[in-house]
């Protein structure tokens, strides 16, 4: 018995073909306060600031930037400060959403954040649900950054 | 108001043509000597040699063999030795370019290296910048390898 069996291009069904989408969010990330979205699981090994710490999130994506805004989804993940001379991190997380028609679907993106750039682009390395297959990049711009509340 | 607007595909602009493009680094990891580039932030979990670690690197990639030669970027990430029975590590890392028209553009790596063998072939997953939409793949070769400074 073989363990591929090769399958008829029809069955990728509506996602044969591809869409182009823009969707834009506003992403609230808190280390501090009461409940914080997320939390170092993994201290900075280096006299550095950050260098070596894993930080693990649960971060808020809203409809508007207010942080009390519609709740569209999560973004679940890590943010890894692997970069040595600045605060670079990896990010390795799923944009779980939950309104509309995009509720239960997720997108993924992997890829290098240095936060004290203006954008920071990094690839949609896929998807699931509605955004099976999907391809595509996310730019990040802050916002605002509040050093107390540290988000 | 929608969370996703759909776009013409013309946004892609100059990405809607694929290139295939061959680039050529040397990268070197040291974990000891004065400043490693790569810190072990978990230590092996078995007994075995490796197997359980999570070892963070910020990895000069340079444009010839000695590791003095010219820097082209750097390989931020992590290696997981999740093999139980050799050393074979889940790659994830972010190569983040710094010369010429790749200065600022990154590709992402995501895949098997079992260090041991020949030739390790791991999948590029993403890119940003001159590399959005990147698709591809790695061939690993170890050039040189001393225990003594772990490179």
């Amino acid at each position: 018995d073989e363990l591929g069996r090769t399958m008829n291009g029809k069955h990728l069904g509506p996602y044969k073909k591809e869409k182009l989408t823009h969707l834009r969010v506003y992403w609230h990330n808190s280390v501090n306060g009461r409940n914080p979205s997320s939390v170092m699981i993994q201290q900075p090994v280096l006299n550095s600031s950050l260098s070596g710490s894993i930080t693990m999130m649960d971060d808020p994506l809203t409809f508007d930037v207010p942080r009390n805004a519609t709740v569209v989804g999560q973004a679940q993940g890590m943010y890894v400060a692997a970069a040595q001379g600045e605060i670079g991190f990896l990010m390795v997380m799923n944009f779980a959403f939950t309104t509309g028609k995009y509720n239960g679907s997720t997108i993924t993106i992997l890829g290098r954040n240095v936060v004290m750039s203006k954008v920071r682009e990094m690839p949609v390395v896929g998807g699931s649900g509605i955004f099976r297959f999907a391809r595509g990049y996310v730019e990040a711009r802050t916002k605002s950054f509040d050093l107390k509340a540290g988000c």
